[in-house]
């Protein structure tokens, strides 16, 4: 417990609130060049949650992945690694794959339009009639890569030439949730969504519990607000815990654990859930008994597809008795979600109002305002205080 | 008679015509930026007709309504006052209120996100944690207000920090309709529509009745188009009346009158449709035996939410015969409305035309001309001539 | 022979591909304000495509025709002769034409809005109540006309106020096909699509047959892609042929004729097919048994409306028989033209990647090239090397 008190910290206890803190202008929440800028120096510059690495399991497997405006090829070559390509032809520009997952069952990437070939990692193979073409050298025109880092069974891509190490930017991760063994899970269920808000607003939503009372009646019985505690303040990876009121529970429609505690999760994580925001496309919570991530994917400025997993052992999967109990924790967070979405909406909307300038925060809010820091930094704005 | 001479002007006849008058430039119905510049310095300047008082009748009863991007609650207190706030939570821009009308059960107006809590007049009551927040005052963060004018039971509201005076603006109302006592009439009937067109086409379309013979057989013969006069001439209100042809007729499918006189209307206004256009929002036609009011709220440069409302005495509304024969008239005015919204919605399609510049106008359609003037001055352009 | 020699020239063979051929950049494809250039300097300044002559066969017979944003009104006159108007009346702006085809009945085109009424050649006939309205001159207020010019049966018509002359800018295309005698051809069917996708790709689609052998495989077996030659390499019109492998074959599902050779068709013509781009609105195909054409109407940076209408003579529309044969060749381009829409429309798509800078044409696609230059051309535009 030594260690824990040292890690952690309570907010409005052990850390100084004292500042004022303001949020972001709402211009950030609406403007079409704001979010131009975010998606050049974040989306296009950041370590962007890709897919789980059971989606591309086998060679010639491979999803496409939208990024912004781009569209990313994530396949998996022979060898076994994962690379990922822009799904754009180097001859004309084509949109080579259309469907969201598929199989190269030829071994080549072919573009749909004058049949350029490529190898899965990316090489020009074959250019019909290209060698006419005076200067043309195949080894000049391979696929644009984005670049891959790899986590816990999850697959990051970056679409910067000339990204920030996977490692620096995701460390605060490593070394986390080894009682979960992560790489081992599988996803046992997907719930899915648009919002028509901005995405950093379900970031922020994700980070406080100040909302909780009144929008999530159930979610405050099983946790109550105030416990929250974090270790992670700023940078990317930003979270912290939870505390559930009774042992053995979990986040489920009647409090109690949905399933058996996951791999070698014991001792406190088994009264805690956690939640990371991953910055800016992974909300990660592990519970004691299920792993719980949203993928956010920011589709214009006023609004997000959100992609909602449980994470479970395959041991866990494979017996239905655990899967009929499991429907529990599912329906939870369907409805906490739901619950969640819509004040996100309504704030986008009020948003509008000329009239309205900064919110100001509470101290349950400070992680936000990490948040926006974050952003203000990758943007590189300085706003006045 | 004396009184009347010297009020009205006969158009054509008893005044001048000999200017030339040219309508406005096609961008002021299609450009983006002079559509922002109206919002700005007209839709959140000018007082603009909210609703009747008798929609909000009680204490906590609100209406939300929309005015340009902005969404306002109209809400009425415990002491019967009515009120207008900014539907936008003080602690983060959550647009707090989502359904077109309710009740404030608990008496107060509560965010749903963090359970901010004001009074029906605005003021804030709670803000839960807000008292570690340094230097946190609820007295800095009640609701922002609108202003909010009375008249003849019409409910006007104004955004403007400080709006000009409502009796300034509104003047040439006062007085005005005496003999229906407006007050006391109750909405009898609703019709809505959504045109695609500017909202300056409708105004427009509303003054003059030199469309009339082609547009509305059926109208031309109830009052000649020529029988036009009027009394106000600029300003934010303008308008006159048409003289019926028959005695005892109205506005309906057989000319004849749908329902008795309105309260003490007497006289010449037996025989008298009278157009009243109160800039930007309200177009007023007191009938001898209905007042027809349009609410015209616009949702984008080229497109209109116009309501359509009909008054009757309290009296008529409760007696079934007079509310079955009163069907001649909803049918009639929804036929013309109908009529014109058809071309305006083409006139808003022709002014797509790069080839088109200014339009001319007949002496028939002096009146646009005044709400040309009207609409110039309050964006502070000037025309070259 | 011998002929044909000096003036065809086989692509690879015959003439110079050494040249290196980068395609336009991505913004031409999607960015708003080149679209708009576009307008003004290509489809407000060119002969554009607008109907045949069949389609406004009697006087007052009229269609309405969309060029970019503009509605153009073209209509036959009691003499005969067709007239272009822009479909907007001077008084005010109003569209007076909504339906796509129609008749005027009266021998007038009449505003809907304040009865205007124009003679079919564009004078102002009757403006009621405008002999009020001090100076105002009929004769100063015509329909704003567009130009018109004849060829094989086609309208077209030109938006600019001083068009470059229909002769010069269409002369390749004179003397061209008399053997199928084209003013005496019938429209014996017509297929609508809409495309999301640029204009220009699809005028680029059909200047080459690199992609055939993936896209087309029943295409490729009638007319092997290596087969094409061109003799108009530049301007406005630009095209050639392409050589069926089996002589008294056609474009059709079976590779057979689908009808007789169209009037006086011989000799070499009845193994080739002819595929001419006439800038930017025609696709032009004489095969020996029918004339295929595509309209082209850019509707938006990224969408088209494409109707491409088979031409037969009377004598053969005539006979059931010949058009039950004939549904061969209908099912033919059908399938094919999708084919095209599909790539082109993931052209459109890839090019929203940002990695994506200009392609590298194929000598096989140097026509593709030609067309790039004239709209460069047109805009007024030069390219960095």
């Amino acid at each position: 417990m030594q260690d824990t008190q040292q890690r952690f910290k309570k907010r409005g206890v052990d850390y100084d609130v004292s500042e004022v803190m303001f949020g972001l202008p709402r211009e950030y929440y609406q403007s079409e060049a704001i979010y131009q800028e975010e998606l050049e120096k974040i989306f296009y510059q950041r370590w962007i949650l890709a897919c789980r690495e059971e989606e591309v399991p086998e060679p010639g497997d491979y999803l496409t992945v939208p990024v912004g405006e781009e569209s990313i090829i994530v396949v998996r070559d022979e060898q076994g690694q994962i690379h990922a390509h822009f799904n754009v032809c180097r001859h004309r520009g084509t949109r080579i794959c259309m469907e969201e997952k598929g199989q190269f069952a030829s071994g080549f990437i072919q573009c749909p339009y004058h049949a350029w070939r490529y190898k899965l990692d990316g090489h020009l193979k074959a250019a019909p009639l290209m060698k006419d073409a005076p200067g043309f050298q195949k080894t000049d025109n391979p696929l644009f890569s984005a670049h891959v880092g790899l986590w816990g069974g999850f697959v990051f891509i970056n679409l910067a030439e000339e990204p920030a190490p996977f490692e620096d930017e995701m460390g605060a991760l490593f070394g986390k949730f080894e009682d979960w063994k992560l790489p081992e899970l599988r996803i046992a269920h997907q719930l899915s969504y648009t919002l028509s808000c901005n995405w950093k607003l379900i970031l922020q939503n994700y980070q406080e519990c100040y909302h909780c009372p009144g929008v999530h009646p159930l979610l405050s019985r099983w946790t109550p607000f105030r416990s929250a505690v974090h270790d992670c303040f700023d940078g990317a990876v930003i979270g912290g815990y939870m505390e559930m009121s009774e042992p053995g529970g979990s986040m489920t429609m009647d409090g109690k654990a949905a399933a058996p505690p996951v791999c070698n999760v014991s001792g406190d994580d088994l009264q805690r859930v956690h939640y990371y925001s991953v910055f800016p496309s992974l909300l990660l919570s592990p519970h004691p008994d299920f792993v719980l991530y949203h993928r956010i994917r920011s589709v214009a400025v006023g609004q997000i597809r959100n992609d909602c997993f449980f994470l479970l052992h395959p041991d866990v999967i494979g017996e239905p008795k655990h899967m009929e109990r499991f429907q529990s924790a599912i329906e939870f967070w369907d409805m906490t979600n739901r619950q969640d979405w819509r004040v996100c909406e309504q704030m986008q909307l009020g948003l509008t109002s000329r009239r309205f300038e900064r919110g100001r925060y509470s101290p349950q809010e400070d992680m936000l305002y990490a948040l926006d820091k974050e952003v203000l930094k990758a943007l590189g704005h300085v706003l006045p205080e």
